[in-house]
């Protein structure tokens, strides 16, 4: 399969893919709307969305949409509305579960919830997202703008196989994965390095497979491959990172708003660990930006069907 | 005084000050060449090179620089060579220490010596850059990209008045100090929201001076007043921040660099807490860079001329 390197070409690809069904928590929202009726236009998703039905109708046929493509269920309630969402994606009404204008710690209460919520019991819960720029030449993964904030090695591990298993969703065979710091030199300090060597010895062997490794590496290193040439070293992912990993979530998440608000990025991400995918944005996020979400939640979906 | 708001703004207000002096530790470097060759011809600095005199000579006639802005010195050894440029700033034979092809570790080394160091007593050294980019309306100056990797409080008030410093001498009289966050929220977590608490409360009290601050907010809440509308969150720098301060230092590393490769962001910087300017770059920094490095140590060496 030829990667995906671009959001285009993403929702291009799931046109190949019977449409999957998405439940949506309170989703009288403009932004949420219009990328939903986007999606179901595009033929890739169909939606199950609860909140105000009057509101909600509105806003879909002030989308134009095709009201066949929507089942909309009145629940008022904001942890109705969840809880309503996630026992359908459990119990396989639903193949995705999507956040709406719901407050985010109560959406991640019920998807957390050890009885009746999403996650793979004893797995780290992180987040992925692609960065699509203008700037570069193809999808650059990051982890982990949301969840964790200051990650310990088995944390970065886990975050690492995410992404690296988003990757191969998207056809990278072998992904290249940097460890991102302030510079390249290895040593205890910061705590991170030593992190990140252990994690390139395991890749050595065979602890970690499906990927190349290397790290510390600062972002022009990882991402440029003339600066490898001018500070003289040398990397196995010469300068074509896929993913990077950053070394807490204040970084990454400063990293990608300064090039979302600066570079012209776009964003898609998802919640990791869960055992279907789960969309949480926040309600500033543009209706590209949700549109994008879905269609990661689709393809990430997929997978058993292709 | 009108503020300064690009790197051309701040050349073309250098013509309205007396020429400074600058020493520079081994400055064979074609970067540095070209660099130093435009300062001199635009007329705001003259130079004292360091290093090999025929290489040095030969790549000042390559930029066709006029021989007589140069004195140029016959000092091979890297240690030699940065001391006696050190010795130089010290005695008043200069104004301004600039690193060349010098190994960074030992250059700070001789700029922090006790006795014959440039230090200024008990101060905290830090690093802050103003970046120029296409896709904002001023220069936004970052601290710290370099220097303290997890700053305390007292070093994160440090850095803020150093900011804040460089931004009055760039005709910025009251500026405005985002301090960086993943989100908005204020609590002990992370624990540089605890700290951001403290530095607001500051400047309530008038311990903190010459800024209007605000924070944690995210990169959009700082510099996006659109994001303000959006979240509903009202902050007194209205989303116009001029300095963003950054809780550790790969979080403003990332930020940055980011930047510079995504967004064509130009950077210019000097370390904080010397008795004279001292530029410090990173050998694989453009001349464009080094350039705007030059012209931005004397702005800040001209304070007492103006």
């Amino acid at each position: 399969m030829e990667p995906i390197r671009s959001f285009a070409q993403l929702a291009n690809r799931l046109k190949g893919f019977p449409p999957k069904t998405i439940a949506v928590a309170q989703a009288e929202d403009p932004h949420t709307i219009g990328a939903v009726a986007r999606a179901a236009k595009e033929g890739f998703a169909r939606f199950i969305l609860t909140g105000n039905k009057q509101k909600i109708h509105e806003l879909l046929s002030q989308h134009n949409a095709q009201l066949s493509d929507f089942s909309v269920h009145e629940i008022n309630d904001e942890k109705e509305a969840v809880n309503w969402c996630v026992r359908e994606v459990d119990e396989g009404g639903a193949d995705i579960l999507m956040k709406g204008l719901v407050n985010t710690d109560n959406f991640l209460r019920a998807v957390l919830n050890k009885e009746k919520g999403l996650m793979i019991p004893g797995t780290v819960m992180s987040y992925v997202a692609a960065l699509e720029m203008p700037s570069y030449h193809k999808l650059l993964f990051i982890t982990d703008t949301a969840v964790i904030p200051f990650p310990d090695l088995s944390q970065k591990i886990a975050m690492l196989n995410y992404a690296v298993e988003m990757c191969h969703r998207f056809g990278i065979e072998l992904p290249k994965v940097a460890l991102i710091s302030a510079t390249e030199k290895a040593g205890l300090n910061p705590p991170s390095a030593a992190d990140y060597a252990i994690i390139c010895k395991m890749v050595d062997r065979g602890q970690i497979k499906g990927c190349v490794v290397d790290g510390p590496l600062d972002i022009f290193l990882a991402t440029d491959p003339e600066s490898l040439t001018i500070k003289k070293v040398d990397s196995p992912l010469k300068g074509e990172a896929d993913v990077l990993l950053f070394p807490s979530l204040e970084s990454c998440n400063a990293f990608y708003k300064g090039l979302v608000r600066f570079a012209g990025a776009e964003l898609a991400g998802l919640i990791q660990g869960t055992r279907k995918p789960v969309i949480v944005m926040s309600r500033s996020e543009s209706e590209q930006s949700k549109f994008n979400c879905i269609a990661l939640a689709c393809l990430m979906a997929a997978q058993n069907n292709s």
